[in-house]
């Protein structure tokens, strides 16, 4: 088998086959086929597209290029979950605590990426002491003690994926849909979980914009783990504005703090119900759980009573982290300038832009341009307003957490930009725009 | 400026710059920008196309990538012709001993190639002793004393075009008109000529299989060396069968002195002529040789009284070579033996398959399939036939001339699929299907 003969017959548009995929990302994983004949065929990737079951070929050939998770001494079936990512998004911290609370152990690699704020282990780390590296058998022994851990992916899992990503980000190769679904789902299936519940995230402040692109995304994701005898489900969120109020670091983890004690933003409530919702449904395989009408109400139960919360403190505590900061929030970093926001007008709130939101945050130092940024877990923004809400000029609209004057300044600025009004009344934003179920496809 | 975002750009068809190309060219060439983004970018290039500016840019940087050869102290106006390659086009070998012939010096860069015979240089590698590895000084020495040279490319030509065609090769990205035309439109560019006559291949026994393509294919580099201030035409001439009767290196150097000497196969003297004429044109600038008709009828003249023989002697005794195998060229490497193939049936002959001819003198060791591959001068085929010749069963068609008795075995396999015959009679195949005129352009 040749390279540079896969390529060709790629850029014509035809699917490789399982043994040609093997040999890409078995002599690519294993320093044999360079860098350059990849990224020629990733280009190629991006044009030809690839079809449902080269696409599944391809992931479960980067999924197998280092360890798969095996997590069936924990429990005879796992769920996991996985978001593509938005503006205000601290589910996990939230939906992993309740899921463990229903008798549903959560062992979880999670990943940092770049963005508005840090991802759930930059959250997390927003937590005194609390360590996201853990040993495989630190991992397993806290998963099977607290049914609950979170940790830093493992760098033997999908080792292919890392490579080809790294690729895929400097020679303009990662906005494929079936790179995109094979990356994400690669990770996913070697981390052993049996059903898999996706949150897939569309509008402003997401890397989809339009419900075509996401469903087709979310469609292709669910696709790979059906043929790799997952369970699936995808769910199609909204993010045009920010989920919850919280967006930065420790803000996140203490509004995940005050969900799980039932008094959480009612939209960011209602999201996490629905995720533990579809999570529960998969997990209970036709036993208990199988009537999604049914989990809503148990998951909306158990978070309204906080019996989730002591999950996440037990949690925090196994990955020594300071578990005052989650009794009493107030004791996670505090930013040095607080700055609120009012209404310059009166109206409707036609428009929470979660796009200008993710700049201004950025810009206070709450996430990462670039890999090697360091994040400053006490900034951010406490958006309190949403799309459709009426207000009256000199209303708080938002508050700025910020550790520097000049960002401050410069936040602001963007936060100008964020808010649209108008004189007619506005719907409110769907949190949802239906769902990819693994069932039908 | 960021390779990442060129990739980008021309990925969603957009056109890149004169910086931009400048920027990656050099980038590229001064090992700054990695082969992985230059693959990526070149894929992108494969899809999208360029359009005629940025061609013209990327041809332009390519050529200024290395020493630009000025060849004004040779004369007023250098002419330049160019072939893409075809079964039995020794062209070069007769036309540029013709151009000296009238006073036009001719200090021309060759190159070998791969394919059924080898490429210019090979051919005269036939030749006992020739050299064709010069000095800058020999090369220019040679040129003004006899008025012709023909030598391999120097290294500093156009450089940038030899490592993106080395990447080309691998990466699957060969098979872009565009990339095509900016290949050899550098190298032709800088290597200082003011009139360039094109030589574009189609059919069996060529890279271009159809008229279309090889229109196109003229049409982007007739463009390109416009643009760049030089005057073009471009031939679109047919190589469904081989071009005179003389397959095989030391076969066709000595179809070329027959031919120099008004004695060479009518098809192959009127290609000749024909291309000779459309150079003198060029060379002429509106004082000499305008009319085309007076320039073909001057050649043609020139051939027939084998005045211009005394320029291919001079040239070849100038470079080291035995002169006396051009006065007797039966002294030419010669093969141990000898077949002649027959007519099966009598009839019209429908086709006489270039591309079969080819994959036969390859078989016979006359061409090379890689780079590494050496060539054996002496084997090769003649072809004593043509499409539309009435044959009775029993005429010679062939002789093929063998170091191998394996290999001709081989050979006359394929040479056995070569010939189809028809009942009814058959039009001879046109020399020329018509000309791109940079005048026009």
């Amino acid at each position: 088998m040749r390279m540079d003969e896969l390529i060709e017959k790629k850029r014509d548009g035809h699917a490789l086959t399982e043994s040609e995929i093997r040999f890409f990302i078995g002599g690519f994983t294993a320093g044999e086929i360079p860098d350059y004949q990849v990224a020629a065929l990733l280009m190629a990737i991006y044009f030809q597209g690839m079809n449902r079951a080269e696409t599944a070929r391809l992931t479960m050939a980067m999924a197998e290029s280092g360890d798969m998770l095996d997590l069936s001494d924990l429990c005879d079936y796992a769920v996991d979950k996985h978001s593509s990512g938005g503006v205000g998004d601290k589910t996990s911290l939230v939906v992993l605590p309740l899921m463990a609370s229903f008798g549903a152990p959560i062992a979880k690699m999670s990943g940092r990426g770049l963005g508005a704020t840090g991802g759930t282990l930059d959250k997390l780390e927003s937590i005194s002491g609390f360590k996201v590296n853990l040993s495989e058998s630190e991992f397993r022994r806290i998963a099977s003690e607290t049914g609950l851990v979170i940790a830093g992916q493992s760098k033997s899992l999908a080792p292919a994926d890392g490579l080809i990503y790294a690729l895929r980000d400097v020679t303009g190769t990662v906005a494929s849909r079936s790179l995109i679904a094979s990356s994400i789902m690669s990770k996913k299936l070697a981390a052993g979980a049996s059903g898999i519940v996706l949150d897939v995230k569309l509008g402003r402040g997401a890397f989809m914009q339009t419900l075509d692109e996401a469903r087709a995304l979310a469609t292709a994701m669910v696709q790979i783990g059906v043929d790799a005898g997952r369970d699936m489900v995808a769910l199609l969120s909204d993010v045009n504005q920010p989920l919850g109020v919280a967006v930065g670091n420790a803000l996140e983890v203490a509004e995940a703090v005050s969900t799980l004690r039932g008094e959480g933003p009612a939209d960011f409530h209602q999201h996490c119900v629905e995720v533990a919702a579809h999570m529960l449904r998969l997990a209970g395989r036709g036993e208990r759980w199988t009537e999604l009408a049914e989990a809503r109400a148990q998951a909306d139960r158990v978070l309204k009573k906080g019996a989730a919360l002591e999950y996440l403190r037990r949690m925090v505590e196994a990955q020594g982290g300071e578990v005052s900061q989650i009794d009493d929030p107030r004791k996670l970093p505090k930013a040095k300038l607080r700055y609120n926001l009012h209404a310059r007008e009166s109206g409707c709130l036609a428009a929470v832009l979660a796009d200008q939101i993710a700049r201004a945050t950025l810009t206070l130092g709450a996430g990462r341009r670039t890999k090697e940024d360091a994040i400053d877990h006490a900034v951010g923004v406490e958006v309190h307003c949403n799309v459709g809400d009426h207000v009256t000029a000199g209303d708080l609209l938002m508050t700025i957490h910020a550790n520097e004057e000049a960002s401050l300044q410069a936040a602001l600025e963007e936060l100008g930009a964020a808010v649209e009004y108008s004189a007619s009344p506005v719907a409110p934003l769907p949190l949802f725009h239906g769902l990819v179920d693994g069932r039908a496809l």
